[in-house]
């Protein structure tokens, strides 16, 4: 493999001048739902101390934890006021913090727990969406300094005020993606309950196989189109960051997946894997005048509601008529539909549809960049079982069909075999990946 | 009743200038134990802002959220370390603090929810027993001054260094007390599941009657004799900066009691109210050898191990050797006496016995200091009930004795009828008693 003896010569470097590897560790819910849980993940902090490494770790809340505590504030007003659901919901990932801090005290691990203030975050003042801003890195470089463990509440930190904010679902991955990036890490280990990115979900296709590495745009396109292992944003905050990060088990010791910059090798493969999300609906207006502006008022009227609208189709039209599709995630669809019927009289539209039974099937890869006709193989793999395709979007190294949901399992796994993702996987040492 | 007029001309010129009254109002665990209970905390703060106060509320955790968290550590070290522990423990506040913020903001009361920290409470760093050092009212006064009601997480503060510290058993009556003090506010409501203070327990002294008013002193006394409505330290720190605490109930809206300095018609009363204590344990020891220095050598073994000794008695010697008792919590006593074992042969102790079925009764008054003969009349009304008291204790304004634990109700209620307190209570407007 090309380019391998240049990251073996950064480490030799590294070890001649005495600096230890920075990692910063990310452990999810479900790594950290119950004290047996914590107990472990104290366990696996404590090994890679022992291996000579500096390390961060950033905690998300215990499992169910935050579920509760939004139960609690929903038993007292329908729309709790954000700003207090942030001073509510922060305190998930201080008891963990505190917990873990807890436990490794208690086997002689020299750590310290923080609060997102405390760690120096910095965000903007949009409540339960808060953006980070900075990191004020030097309470965290003073605690690594005299060689104690900052143990990092995730999900959260207080705006120019003062104000206690979060950053939204998958936030802690945020946390741990810009602690990593502000501190100049090596690398950022999120560990969860899965032992990586697959090339389809393995319930679905039995062949497929763990994504060794995989480039940031891969992997942020399969964020979007539904692999829930990371968050869009922490992806992204990575790729503009160049922070390597890899995704693994804190069950066991496999070596996850690495998701870094593209290299030279990896655009070997078109196409990098399949994903597909049963999430959404479709709505069909029929017989639409096919008048300017008509598209622009119907799209004003559903985004004014902040409905999030994802891949739109229109007919060619016939008779001054034509046909508008698109899709909205499946809880938002027939709010959708009320939306428009609102005016619908007024504008023309003979009907409006909504068909819930429908997924998106999407196959991802930087190589199709470089390839030709991959969309075509794509469609034949398809039509060779007979789905039919509703829907098509595309973009640089995605693309995507709407399909009627029957046939998801079914077109995963011809696409899966169709584009070889079956192959045997490489292995990648650490050292390599970054 | 003397001095009536006072109050009221103060109430008349305040509403002349348009200073509406400031009021710090506690609620304690039990009345924000659900959120049913904190929809009723909410109703009586929002009681409070109609009728054209101003104030601030402290919470506590929520009844029963502190042990379910002292759990979770001590599942993962039996001693957990204690900046830690101050992480994990002022959660529970702040959980409270959201909650009733969200309560409050759906039925459209402008309030704010405060950490230790935001609320401006600055602490010595002694992790879970921390003492109040300073109180930073800036942030407090410009929301009051905005018109916006500020919720406090009680029991906590942060150190110099931001460390998150908590005040102790009792530390959110503290953080009220000390929130009131700083802000000059009228007085302190501390609600409870209690309507105030009795005369006696109202389970073992049916005619107990409610105090209306009681001084700092007195409820300084009752407080370390067994009466758990308040804590020591708050009632001290109310009585050094002199603000007006009054402990009422949240469950409904009878008037309370008035914690307060001490007035010349309070003296009428001898004694205030009787309390009792069966959480102690007398040690023995037989045959001290009646040297000087011996009792220094015990007292100091037992103080090393940070065991709190409350009474102790002295024999006359005899023969050249002395018995001596003392008293020490229940919890404490087999320890006290295994500490004692370690020299008892080098000191030549004969024997030591622990007795567990103990009591301490105690009447309470600063009537008191103006009256003789008030201990004769306790003694003879114990010993009119055949009851033997093996210990005394006294000090200006209480005396203590401790009895067979078989005894206790029975005392209680003699002196209580012994000393007059079953007579029919006075009554005392709020502004009367402030």
């Amino acid at each position: 493999m090309g380019g391998c003896d240049e990251p073996y010569r950064t480490i030799v470097l590294m070890h001649a001048g005495k600096m230890a590897t920075l990692i910063v560790q990310k452990y999810g819910g479900t790594s950290v739902g119950s004290t047996d849980r914590i107990l472990r993940v104290a366990e696996r902090v404590m090994q890679t101390y022992k291996e000579g490494h500096r390390l961060v770790v950033v905690v998300s809340a215990m499992g169910g934890e935050t579920d509760r505590l939004v139960h609690l504030a929903h038993d007292l007003s329908k729309r709790p006021a954000l700003r207090e659901m942030d001073m509510l919901l922060s305190t998930g990932e201080q008891v963990t913090a505190a917990l873990l801090a807890i436990a490794l005290e208690a086997r002689d691990i020299p750590v310290r727990s923080f609060t997102g203030q405390q760690a120096g975050i910095l965000t903007d003042d949009t409540h339960t969406h808060a953006r980070i801003q900075s990191i004020a890195v030097q309470q965290l470089q003073e605690t690594l300094a005299t060689g104690i463990i900052p143990i990092v509440a995730g999900f959260q930190g207080t705006d120019a005020q003062s104000n206690i904010t979060t950053l939204g679902r998958g936030g802690s991955d945020l946390t741990a993606v810009a602690i990593a990036s502000a501190l100049h890490a090596d690398y950022c280990d999120i560990y969860t309950d899965v032992d990586g990115v697959y090339t389809a979900d393995p319930n679905i296709v039995p062949a497929a196989r763990k994504i060794i590495k995989i480039s940031y745009e891969a992997m942020l396109e399969m964020a979007s189109l539904g692999a829930k292992v990371l968050q869009s944003r922490s992806v992204e905050f990575a790729m503009k960051h160049r922070v390597p990060v890899r995704v693994r088990s804190s069950f066991h010791d496999e070596e996850g997946t690495w998701v870094t910059t593209e290299e030279p090798h990896m655009e070997r493969e078109m196409v990098s894997a399949i994903t597909s999300d049963k999430n959404q609906a479709k709505v069909t207006l029929i017989g639409v005048p096919d008048r300017h502006g008509i598209a622009a008022r119907i799209f004003n009227a559903i985004a004014e509601e902040h409905l999030l609208v994802d891949m739109i189709i229109q007919n060619v039209g016939q008779g001054g008529l034509t046909d508008l599709s698109f899709t909205v995630s499946k809880t938002d669809a027939l709010q959708a539909k009320e939306i428009l019927m609102r005016f619908s009289q007024e504008m023309g539209i003979h009907h409006i549809e909504v068909t819930p039974d429908i997924a998106k099937v999407s196959i991802v890869g930087v190589g199709m960049r470089s390839h030709t006709g991959v969309a075509a193989k794509m469609f034949e793999c398809l039509a060779g079982e007979g789905i039919n395709i509703m829907m098509i979007a595309t973009s640089e190294i995605k693309i995507s069909c709407v399909i009627d949901a029957k046939y998801t399992e079914l077109a995963v796994r011809v696409l899966h075999a169709g584009f070889g993702l079956s192959a045997e996987a490489e292995t990648v040492s650490p050292q390599q990946a970054v």
